[in-house]
C-alpha cells in the first residue's frame, strides 16, 4: 500500500495546523488509485512528527511512503531537516521504501495558478 | 496598467529570496494581458518592503496594484501584517485601487497540484 505524508512546518496556531490535517482530506479524496493513504505531519511546533507521521502510515499498512515537503522555499528545512528526519525512520525500517518528493516550491505549474488566483 | 504585486515572507537566506524574485519573472512570462507588471516584495527580512514594492508598480505607471500573498496558512501575517502594510500605501494613494488577493494556501487544486508532485 503507498502512502503520501504531506509534510508542513507547523504553527503555534491550531488553526493553521488544522487547515493542513484539511488540505490531507482533500488530497485523499483527490488521490485514486496513486496513494491509497494520506497522512500529515508537521516538522516541529506540532504534531505528529515527521517520524510519528512515518509510523502512523507504516502501522495502517503501508509499504513505501512518499513524504512530500509543504514549503515553498529551498530552505534548511527542506534542504537538511525533514531529510535528516525521515533518514532516522529509514534507518529502523531499512525494508521500506521512504522517499521525498520535490517541495511545493518547485511546482511548474505556480505561475498559472498565481495568475487565476489573482483576478479570482 | 494593472499591476501584480507578489508578497513572500521574506528570508535572511538571500537564496530562498532569489526564488521569489525568479518565480516573479516566471509569472511575468505567463501574464498575458491580465497584468502588464508583475513586481515581488517582501513582508519582512528582505528588500523590497511591501510598501516599497507599491510604490515601484505606481512609478512604473500602474493604475491599479493586485497585491498577492505567497502564503500558505491563514496566519497573523496573511490576516494582520499584510493588510496593514498595503493600508499604509491606500492611505497615501486613495486614488489608486489595491487589492489583496486570496493567498496561496486557498487554491482550489493544490490537492491535484500536490498529487501530481508526489509523483514527479
Amino acid at each position: 500500500m503507498k502512502a503520501l505524508l504531506l509534510v508542513a512546518h507547523g504553527s503555534r496556531r491550531a488553526e493553521s495546523n488544522d487547515e493542513i490535517a484539511a488540505l490531507a482530506d482533500r488530497v485523499s479524496d483527490r488521490a485514486g488509485e496513486q496513494f491509497e493513504l494520506i497522512e500529515h505531519a508537521f516538522l516541529e511546533l506540532a504534531e505528529p512528527s515527521i517520524p510519528d507521521g512515518i509510523e502512523l502510515c507504516l502501522k495502517k499498512g503501508a509499504t513505501s511512503v512518499t513524504v512530500l515537503p509543504y514549503f515553498l522555499a529551498r530552505g534548511t528545512h527542506v534542504v537538511e531537516d525533514i531529510p535528516a528526519e525521515v533518514a532516522k525512520k529509514q534507518q529502523e525500517y531499512p525494508d521500506i521504501a521512504i522517499r521525498i518528493a520535490p517541495y511545493l516550491g518547485t511546482v511548474d505549474e505556480l505561475p498559472d495558478v498565481l495568475l487565476a488566483l489573482a483576478v479570482k
